[in-house]
């Protein structure tokens, strides 16, 4: 680790994280070089990677792996990125989802379902660049606090490349999602307390263990830039173009964000037309801060304490809140919230329709698209993109008790027939 | 459906199923038009879908979609089944596997991680060619038997394709089981029975329901041949050469035999060079009939009691047993059974290893593997292929109390530093 550590007259510093040339702080974009760190000593603002990207073309994309790494000249990965060991993730399905379109009323309408990444969601997209980026900075302990999705991706990837993982959860965490980080093999480790809790140990750790990569906090502007392969892969599979609109979960909003900087880099880099498209946000109403400022014109997010089912978007202090604000401003977006009970419709919906079984935060999205639409934002004529980002197998608990068998009945086809007849 | 009941002189019978010709029956080959059957009238055997390939070029899989459709070349399906509403399953990951190869003591070793399908299993593919050619048919509602993954499947497709879906299931199946079928929104009833109660009313109704598609039961050899797909994209990711071995899970023995039958038609068509390849099954030892035929070098499967934690396998009396053998013995590989204490080590060792996280059927395959190399069966030495066809999500009873933290602490670095200094 101690290469990290010193300090270079070269911006690169050293290391071969690809087109990535240094970091830049957000609020007044002050430039330091590529190192594991995350705030700016001179505003103390989150650090963003800035690139010098050259020439990039769509076959050179084209004619890479079927993961993110074809994205390689993008991110800010070593060159020879897709020869090391880690998970694969990405160039998951782009659904045309006409009847999804027909009951919300929309034109034309496609799902990104990303619960075909190795362990079911989007996060193995910026872990796996974390990784990445973690390994060339001299890391050997891949670590997160989570409460889900994150903690699958970390031990998984870990695992794959033959890291150890620490990952920090709160103890109360449901059974399913503890044994489905746990099988990876990884230091497990239950803290009581909540997750804010969990959180603050994972921060206080990372400025004392020097070999420890926590993937969302010391390298969070390597991992958070994963998200933008999201948007490459869209605007790819849309046979390289832009679509008008796109509907995106936000947590920390850092997704968000990500995705915006993607579609714009493709557009600058001349990969696709840079055609206008707006970033539409949704949110949980039981953790809406980025919502309710959106609504009543602010630009500073309130914290809120976190109160509903759509656990994995429960942030209540988002830490990209305000970047948010400015990316749906800019683009002539909105943001949205809907209740618990709306989440599990948006569920429902998109199963019933496309047959795409998403978690809590895929029915925030397609029920925060529903009212957009009821209420005039969201464009019916325009296309329009829903990112679905979480797998249903890990939150059943928000459908149990709402579905079921149609009827239980003796093992005989007359019972069967009379079922169906009703 | 009055279009499936009729007779012409065609062998084809004014179906567009794309390169398929006719049905032949696994016994004495008496041939029969394509029609909505599965057993033949003449000996009673199974009947399976012979085809008319033409030619087929390497270029124009390529130039195909990022799913199974790129084969429809080689499948029972219409020419132009991607532009009608299904689900896209296939082009999954295959991993280069370096650390389960080391764990096992094997050289060179792939896993076909299938559970990056849309409902996280295999089952997916035998559906979508299931109901591909049940559109044609004239069918309109999709229906099935099952105890898991194939609920999962068919509740799934129906719904993306706008289809009723009835599904059959015990009642006793695991809860997580039923939500995650019911979220489709079909018809899913419960039977108080055991499968084979649930199994025997299928067949009943599937006589009696002429717009029923039952894709296990009377639309079965169109269904089976999904399976191909397996063979065709490992051969195609290998940059069109075939592996000198793979190992594939033993339920009805289906699968193993269309995936034999993929790589002879690779081989045939001169898309690979037909290199000689060994195929070995895994059973679990609680439900083994056709390990135990093999081991004792019968060629007839005595049905069993399953009893087993692979319950994705546990099929007593498997149709495709005696083929099987058949395939086993022609290509010069083996048959191994393991038991369930085994099956989780596999699940867990492959986990660990690769971060894939599998069901208990792929604990069978990992396992079995294992074994077969202790026997000196497969050949550490030679390219070899596992197929990973579930997901660990749908088993997690199979882990719980075997994985979990490595420790509970207060939420304080102090009493995190403890356990990781342990």
């Amino acid at each position: 680790m101690t290469a990290a550590l010193g300090t270079t007259t070269s911006t690169k510093n050293g290391f071969d994280l690809g087109p990535a040339v240094e970091l830049v702080s957000k609020e007044e974009g002050h430039r330091q070089p590529l190192a594991p760190e995350f705030v700016s000593a001179e505003d103390f603002s989150p650090l963003e990677v800035a690139y010098d990207f050259g020439r990039v073309r769509r076959e050179d994309i084209e004619a890479g792996p079927r993961n993110i790494w074809r994205y390689k000249k993008l991110l800010p990965v070593p060159s020879n990125v897709e020869q090391i060991p880690n998970t694969e993730p990405g160039c998951t399905r782009l659904v045309r989802a006409d009847r999804l379109a027909k009951a919300l009323g929309l034109k034309n309408l496609w799902v990104k379902d990303d619960t075909g990444n190795p362990t079911h969601s989007f996060k193995d997209r910026v872990v796996a660049v974390a990784l990445a980026a973690a390994r060339e900075f001299g890391f050997e302990v891949l670590a997160c606090p989570s409460t889900g999705n994150l903690a699958n991706a970390v031990a998984a990837a870990a695992a794959r490349a033959g890291w150890d993982s620490v990952v920090l959860i709160p103890s109360s965490l449901e059974r399913a999602k503890v044994l489905t980080t746990a099988v990876y093999d990884g230091s497990l480790i239950a803290v009581d307390g909540n997750y804010d809790d969990v959180n603050r140990l994972a921060t206080q750790l990372a400025a004392e263990r020097e070999n420890w990569a926590f993937v969302n906090v010391n390298v969070r502007p390597y991992y958070s830039e994963g998200s933008k392969t999201l948007a490459y892969e869209v605007a790819e599979q849309l046979g390289w173009r832009i679509p008008e609109q796109l509907v995106v979960p936000i947590a920390s909003g850092s997704q968000l964000t990500k995705v915006d900087k993607g579609l714009r880099e493709l557009g600058e880099l001349g990969l696709v037309e840079a055609s206008p498209y707006r970033i539409f946000g949704a949110q949980a109403s039981g953790c809406s801060p980025v919502s309710a400022a959106f609504r009543s014109g602010h630009d500073v997010v309130q914290p809120v304490k976190p109160d509903t089912i759509a656990r994995s978007l429960a942030i209540g202090n988002p830490a990209d809140g305000p970047y948010v604000l400015d990316v749906v401003n800019r683009t002539g977006g909105a943001i949205e919230d809907v209740s618990d009970e709306e989440v599990v419709e948006g569920i429902r919906l998109l199963a019933r329709t496309e047959g795409i079984f998403t978690e809590t935060a895929g029915g925030v999205t397609v029920a925060t698209a529903k009212k957009l639409i009821e209420a005039g934002k969201l464009d019916p004529e325009a296309e329009t993109v829903l990112l679905i980002t979480g797998d249903g197998l890990k939150t059943l608990d928000a459908i149990e008790g709402k579905v079921g068998p149609r009827a239980t009945v003796p093992p005989n086809a007359d019972a069967v027939r009379a079922v169906l007849e009703d």
